[in-house]
């Protein structure tokens, strides 16, 4: 393809550009002329690290997503109310698995600042980086190990264990990327006060593996505190960053610094990259998506002797035992496809992404991951069962949180449109109600058919179907909808407006109201 | 970041280029004219492609790796003989698994083409590609059932319905796509032969699922035929080509459609999107070192009631028994992680991708697959027994063969490197010896552990795992290791070389002998 090639001669003339900056700088910086020639050749191998972040956002993505397997193979009996088998799974596995959600992508946030420092890579750090990753797959099983054990000191242990050798590695990264400064950031490698930024970016890094060094020396003599030091860890940049607010608001003044500002500064506006988090939530939406199908591929694949001794040989009648579990399927994957494509049209619009909006992600993310689950749950029992309109209520709680965080993200984008997004979106905007409309459509349909099914319970099961069955199309229409409903307004040159799209900006205007009284 | 916002506001850039191109061009176009003011303010929703087919690579590969899943959990029982098991899985799940990487691989290749052509998306054509995607990840199941039930008309009918409305899907895209231009290739825009481009391709995606009607057709008068005809439709471009390739060698003429030739043309030098075959492999890559992890966490959490009687509660004592696995996955997550660090730095010399380079980096990835099987099996056995060495001489001819169809593909690349490589890597170049002795590594190591572990049979697993431990090391200091060679090579100035380089650079002088002699 000739985009391909123009990109990957681009490619490479950054290298060769990079070389001759490092060359020049090398002339005039004592550092570089300490090099000895075989390492200022090293610059050959200046590679970009697009592909190595790529697929790190996969393996994080499918290890974020790991957990809720244990979740899907728990078999929920028919005969007792779904409501206490719930309440057992919410105990305990689910609880680890948003627990390992949380984790994977706070180590996933780390390893994204990391890689805003160091902006090109060598196979010496590509390697690091691979060691890295093993240790960061393994972190839920110690995880897991931890909550099944909570009293025994092995599980904190390997915990504590990866986790420090995790910040290790990391700042051998840190410090290698540091000594070869072409292949650092290029705000960081034109500044000044390069060694402020190494000794910043070590401190914060080391931080973690030092907690966690203690929190493993305590848990041989009171191990409740080292569950204390571990919930720090994880919370330590909310909690800095909340005290830090409240002091501004109490004192009155904000602390500037100015060059130290861009990065690890754990502000909620700080930038995190836009590619990373499109490849971190596309790698949950594939898992999330095909999570059933790996299953009915596993087992259901009826086996041939079975069939021909309990359903005499029809492999149709077999297959029908199976039909929920197909519905199911292609039920989530649509909900989990439409959910993408909503994410997906939202972030063409994004043009920075911050780490609030990273974290409002991760939460819609971590509620799609259990999206499968609860449509599987919604097939599984006899029809018009108090479980079914249970599961099926689940469902749409499920969907509606999901909805709901991708909305906020665009409220918070919105929050500072300037900055975060494309003029196009912006308040007034010619994509505006669009956009809005989208992000709406599913909260607002898991709202009505959750409360549908409420009052209608006896049609609950056709309810949802229905719904599943009219959303892709709503979203196929949409445009036009919301095309005949400015068409509506622009005709009748009125407020008061009686079809979807209107209801819709209607609340536009609610959730900006206070946005701008803030603004102003 | 900076970067991120620059080119984001590029891509807004291209749209509104795009969309000024097709106004003026709407002018003397009479197509552009017939369309409806509000069809042609749809121009505003076109977007660049790029995340839409990221999201479909991390799909497919999913599902092209899924049918190793069965293969996985197969027991393999200690008391009877390896080759007896590994012959029977051989039989039924790793044909099932090969033969549904191939088929997916086939799917993945047709939608590379589709988008090739198709160069924006709109949210119409986002929706129509989950529904085909969703279609796509079914496929591996039908395909097992087929293989479970053969004489059974039922999986064949569903294997060909859904690959039928996967080809409906398509031309309804080609269609859409080409009464809206503006979405297509830049190259088929300004062509002057639209409608010969739009007939051609439907005509050749269209193939496929009209050979499959009849395949359903067949399926009920004499089922076998029906498997010749999806047989056909898998090999349906390999054997058309070939059967050119001889009648050009028969008659001694080339033909040449210069027009026609760029896109659906299945010559073994058709473009393949680079960044899609990256993608696709970073998702095969991930899923497969991750393959062992999902399985650890989900079984090997031991249970409390367990731990207490089997182990008198020491949890130490009740790992333990688990060790091999974890073993087993630090050693395939390694030997997979620096599979794809060799496919990387491979990918980064290569600037553009040719049909006959993805099928061999497809057979390379079909080979990585079984790795983590393959390594989990050399743990299961009792040492020094017979299983344990042939499940090591098994892993040993997997790695092999992952490595070697990676070196194939630089081979191939090698041969047209004018059009294929950078000139870094060309022969001759200063990073060719570098990346030659990278690719040949692992084949080197692999066949000299297999050739070993037969000699001193005894001591198979310590060679084994000196293997796996000192694979990584080699890969850090192999660029010195490179060079010390180059230098002694200077130093001596005379072609008799005597260590690790230079066998790999004889080597590279045998392969190149051929090609050279083709060439002239």
């Amino acid at each position: 393809m000739g985009e391909n090639d123009d990109s990957d001669i681009i490619e490479h003339h950054v290298e060769e550009e990079m070389e001759k900056k490092a060359g020049v700088r090398g002339l005039s910086s004592p550092r570089l002329d300490s090099l000895s020639p075989s390492e200022r050749e090293g610059h050959s191998s200046t590679q970009s690290s697009h592909r190595l972040l790529a697929y790190s956002d996969a393996l994080i993505s499918i290890i974020a997503t790991v957990m809720i397997l244990p979740v899907a193979h728990t078999k929920v009996e028919d005969n007792e109310e779904l409501r206490e088998s719930v309440q057992l799974l919410l105990t305990t596995k689910i609880a680890v698995y948003l627990m390992t959600f949380l984790i994977v992508t706070v180590a996933w946030a780390a390893h994204i600042r990391l890689f805003q420092v160091i902006a090109h890579i060598d196979d010496c750090l590509a390697l690091l980086n691979l060691a890295c990753m093993m240790l960061i797959t393994f972190l839920p099983y110690t995880f897991s190990l931890m909550a099944t054990f909570p009293e025994n000191v092995l599980g904190i242990l390997l915990f504590c264990g990866c986790v420090m050798v995790i910040g290790v590695i990391q700042s051998v990264i840190v410090l290698y990327a540091f000594s070869r400064p072409f292949l650092l950031n290029e705000q960081i490698q034109i500044s000044e006060n390069l060694t402020y930024y190494k000794h910043h970016i070590l401190q914060v890094i080391m931080r973690v593996p030092i907690m966690c060094f203690f929190a493993s020396i305590f848990s041989f003599i009171f191990f409740q505190l080292s569950y204390v030091l571990l919930a720090i860890i994880i919370f330590l940049p909310y909690i800095s960053q909340s005290l830090k607010w409240c002091r501004s608001k109490a004192i009155g003044q904000v602390e500037e610094t100015p060059d130290s500002m861009l990065f690890y500064t754990y502000l909620p506006n700080e930038p995190l990259s836009k590619e990373r988090v499109e490849a971190f939530s596309d790698g949950v939406y594939a898992i999330v998506a095909t999570l059933l199908i790996l299953d009915i591929c596993e087992d259901n694949v009826p086996d041939p002797a079975v069939v021909q001794k309990q359903f005499g040989g029809s492999l149709v009648a077999a297959l029908q035992a199976y039909g929920p579990e197909y519905l199911a399927y292609f039920g989530s994957f649509a909900t989990v496809g439409l959910l993408w494509f909503v994410h997906h049209s939202l972030f063409l619009h994004v043009t920075k992404t911050t780490r609030f909006m990273g974290l409002l992600n991760t939460f819609s993310l971590a509620f799609v991951g259990g999206l499968p689950l609860a449509y599987q749950l919604t097939h599984e029992f006899p029809r018009n069962s108090q479980n079914e309109l249970e599961a099926i209520q689940i469902s749409c709680v499920i969907v509606f949180f999901a909805g709901i965080f991708q909305l906020s993200i665009w409220v918070v984008a919105l929050y500072n449109e300037q900055e975060t997004l494309h003029p196009y979106v912006w308040y007034g905007g010619r994509e505006h109600v669009f956009m809005l409309a989208k992000l709406a459509l599913y909260p607002c349909v898991a709202l009505g058919t959750f409360f549908l099914s409420c009052i209608l319970s006896k049609f609950s099961t056709s309810i949802f179907h229905l719904m599943e069955i009219t959303v892709p199309f709503a979203f196929l229409v949409l445009r036009l909808l919301v095309r005949i409903g400015l068409a509506l307004l622009r005709f009748i040159f009125c407020p008061n407006r009686s079809d979807l799209t209107t209801v819709v900006d209607d609340e536009a205007d609610e959730t900006r109201v206070p946005f701008n009284a803030v603004v102003t």
